[in-house]
């Protein structure tokens, strides 16, 4: 391990994202951040946006991508969707590795790109070169892969959630419910009426039931780990809460639960960051707040013949950027737990 | 109305349905406290108990159960499970009404009560007269009677969201889910690990999965509004907030989406405490908190053919105390609005 | 008591002040809401805004100030600082009594409003008019008067917590000090990132240190109950929680401690919204949430001679909207406590 | 720096700073944690009692602190009030270093530790070798110190907070008022009814005003600083957060601001986890948050001659384990940040 000399640098930094980024690539003993962009925030200093940072991190913020990108051997977009694919260009020019937060590179066919997000692909070409970064599934192809579709959020919970069963297909394909809460994070750093205090304290409430754009996401890779195309129905909830996903997924078992229960066990036995909970025991996203964790449970309703999964994750980092570094670590040959915590505060 | 002369008391006064119940009374024109029972806290004041009370309700806590029905027109029993029975008993002896907040009466086949809570009745005659007394279902049953027993929280809010579809035939009926998430007054008053303020406050978790006690009091009632034997699903989970209750219940369509809104819109058009919200809007806890409401939005899943019901009340009002007092103001002749808030605070 | 038959308008009335004196006022038996105003949302529906009150309070928004007045017998003005004198105009041009929420008519001196509020009375002769609407210390003026400035919501917790003291001349005069804790509904409705939930919900600060605008007001009182000038250290913070203020106060013995707390429970004797707690008892913003009601706390330390006063009330209620409605009450010879709760949810 | 092979104990490993301890341990570089201590939870495994790390800590609980000991080179007690001496004592036998989180020998002067704590020394002369743990003002006799007295949460953030005025004599010493807010890990792991969320999430209040333990400790600290007897008043307050303390410290200057703040500057200039804001900023728990970093604020009020001190940091790592561990560094001639994060997250 070099000590501090890959240099990094972030376009989107301003974002819950982005600042999440900040934190762990601080902490991580192999990344120095040389470059933080912002096109809103430009030329002020990142400490001014996020006070905690004054003394770790004072970098001024630039709207100068292209800079970004010739400075970093690895560049982290966390911008709004529809801004990945010009940025992946300039890191292609640039010969920077990129990985992207953002939803552009995560559905494979354009027609359903277009069906869920109203418009084509900007550059189709470079779409050939990205992976899907779920390292627990694409762990070979990651690795050496310069252009790396970071998932969402939800879709992390819930792939890594089903993956073992549908995989072994011990469930029925048909039928399969995903119900998610996460934390007001998840909704981005944007000021709202919803994300405001008064009013978000004490809410709860599904929104874009059934419509979600992590559900193409969902059912890509979940067709691929079956074999067969999944439709599901995913309901998104808010948690008045910081930090965390607990998605509670709903399927029928085909074999007997005691099998699928080993089948977990098994599939996830050597995973740095799955901890799947003993009979019992319910996944808690308390238990993986500041973490890169996944904790699964499962549950059994033998008067319905219906399998309950339960897969909390940090939306933060998991979720979003502990995974984007969890994928740099890969691609670049690193030990895939460099700079990533499993330790959850207990408080 | 006369003015304040129902004198009313409450035995398990301490819990929390119980100051939730003398909140509300206190606040009812035609209702007098007159005595609160707690066999732990006997001989405290009620104020010193809850100092939030004081000077409105500084009371005496007595032990002595059969004085309290002696004094009471009306007794509403907030005991622990399997301790009503004996309190119903007390009640008909001195002619008191029983309003019991627990669930001994609310299962009325002995078999499924011994199954769920691994006891027999203790007095089977007592049974007979019980009437489930969720008033939009049975307005006609709890008026005059002496027995009521009042929902749980969870059935309340999965009862109220299914019943329109179920009772006109228009969903599936072999493959109902509900998952519901409810605020940490649910778990009661008793100190826990699980409800203390560091532990509580970051996390979100399922429990009793499958398991709970309140499923076969919805499949009861469920079934009655069916005509056939309903089976569902029911995860609860545990929200960090103090009040609500949100259940989110997944069914398939057996009519058109429009049509069964329509019907949602006209079985509940005359309810003072339901309000079915238009397309697009989702039922949110916020909105119901500190009131006797119902908040049901409607959703569909047309790629699944899904009806999603979001089902949002306060669990300790609707889904507890304030149902109590509707219950009460129905056997009296009450207007059944008085003494019950619709208006949530903004914050 | 008349039912329900006098008119009451707000202009202003989408602001947090605003929604609460709506919540209070839809449970008041002498009161109907006739008009609310508001320059921004002028031609939505009220409920559209706080969907909370649907069904209870769905009224048009109008920005026509003036027939507003015409239509309402007493009119609140929930506006930002220096919009209020306008509509005291208006009222006095309809013949509405007029209560007014802002700052406006609350400093006397014309030189200290411009010294903290950069510009001079618009209406002077107004000025003379008003009364300052702390009903325990100026019941009787307030009583027919047409025109009320409703005190801040800190100087409400100050000055109610050091007023028999000082009153009394208990205390040295030169060394008071306040340090107050807000609720987040303290900063009003706008959105801010202050306010934001994810940044909000792991904050506590203070602001403005020595140069708060309530600190005039409360000089401007605590003199005239001293007879002699005071000039106070003023320090507010951010609680990250709905609702509440704390005020914890500094002040030097002159006289026994034990004869300080016999006149605190002296004259607060028979003030209905005031506690007074037992030696040992903490004032909490807990017990007073929902409440007209202020709780005081006293403490010495003998060590440094000081007296220490905690003082909680709801800012909402206490500290503006429910304020106000005692002054209505007070104006217009209701019973002063009429629709008005003294009673906090205990949870 | 050697990797890993210092081996740490932890005797209290159960409660909140033992937790807190195992965290940031668990991330030092240069430490091992060999053994957890509990008398409560003998043979229980650590991960049982905090799930969050699971396959972190995964260690048994012993009750035997002798062998525990033995087995480590440096142990941290973090044990209830009174218990510290005895295993002082044992670690002086076993040759290990030992830092203590508890209060037993923070008072140099046995009567004033009989008139707080109601109980003499039980070793007198371990308590010639003890070292007040506040890196800052003591780091040279704590390197190499073999007995560390790690101060107290509040003690911490008001003699930080107090330190410059007080050591160049620029503000008066006969009338400082300290007013500190902390967060409800400070309250310990113990179920308590005001710890209980429902009750809790609500509520801010005072307790113990005038009458906290931790006043000892801080006039010892505050009176050597200032070369002259202090006596101050301190009034602690509960947030409903986890984390963080603020204190509000007001003084009289008795030099000009400017100069003042120029002091703070220089003083903590090469601290590296003391921040001195600018002028117009104000501390915030949340910018201290994870982080062993104290944050200061600066006001004036011109008015009343008076010094604003805001002094924030974590309670459970600047405030105790943190700290602990800093102080650890420093005995050992590590690093003094080793292991230690400056870097709050965002969120």
């Amino acid at each position: 391990m070099k000590c501090k000399n890959i240099c990094a640098g972030i376009a989107g930094a301003t974002g819950y994202a982005g600042a999440e980024l900040v934190r762990i690539l601080l902490n991580h003993p192999a990344v120095t951040i040389k470059a933080l962009g912002s096109k809103s925030y430009s030329g002020q200093l990142y400490s001014d946006i996020y006070p905690g940072f004054k003394g770790s991190c004072d970098l001024p913020l630039t709207d100068d991508f292209e800079a970004l990108a010739e400075d970093c051997l690895i560049v982290f977009g966390a911008l709004p969707h529809g801004l990945s694919e010009g940025l992946a260009d300039i890191c292609k020019a640039s010969g920077a590795i990129f990985i992207d937060l953002g939803a552009d590179f995560r559905l494979e066919d354009e027609e359903v790109y277009k069906a869920w997000y109203g418009k084509a692909f900007d550059c189709p070409d470079l779409h050939k070169d990205a992976v899907y970064g779920l390292p627990e599934l694409f762990r070979e192809k990651i690795s050496g892969s310069r252009l790396i579709a970071n998932p969402g959020c939800y879709p992390t919970s819930v792939i890594l959630g089903l993956y073992p069963a549908l995989k072994n297909l011990m469930i029925t394909t048909d039928s399969i419910l995903a119900d998610s809460k996460s934390g007001v994070t998840g909704r981005g750093r944007d000021l709202s009426r919803d994300s405001n205090f008064p009013e978000c304290r004490e809410g709860f409430f599904a929104y874009k039931a059934g419509g979600h754009r992590h559900v193409p996401e969902m059912e890509q890779e979940l067709s691929k780990a079956a074999g067969s195309k999944i439709c599901l129905t995913f309901t998104p909830h808010l948690i008045p809460v910081n930090r965390g996903i607990l998605s509670t997924i709903y399927t029928s078992m085909k074999e007997d639960y005691g099998q699928i229960r080993k089948v977990y066990e098994e599939t996830y036995a050597d995973e740095p960051f799955i901890r799947v909970l003993p009979e019992g025991a319910y996944a808690n996203i308390r238990n993986v707040r500041m973490t890169n964790c996944c904790e699964i449970s499962l549950h059994q309703d033998p008067r319905t013949n219906r399998l309950i999964i339960c897969s909390a994750i940090d939306n933060m980092v998991k979720g979003a950027s502990g995974q984007a570094v969890q994928n740099m670590n890969l691609t670049l040959g690193l030990p895939e737990t460099l700079g990533l915590s499993c330790v959850a505060p207990a408080f």
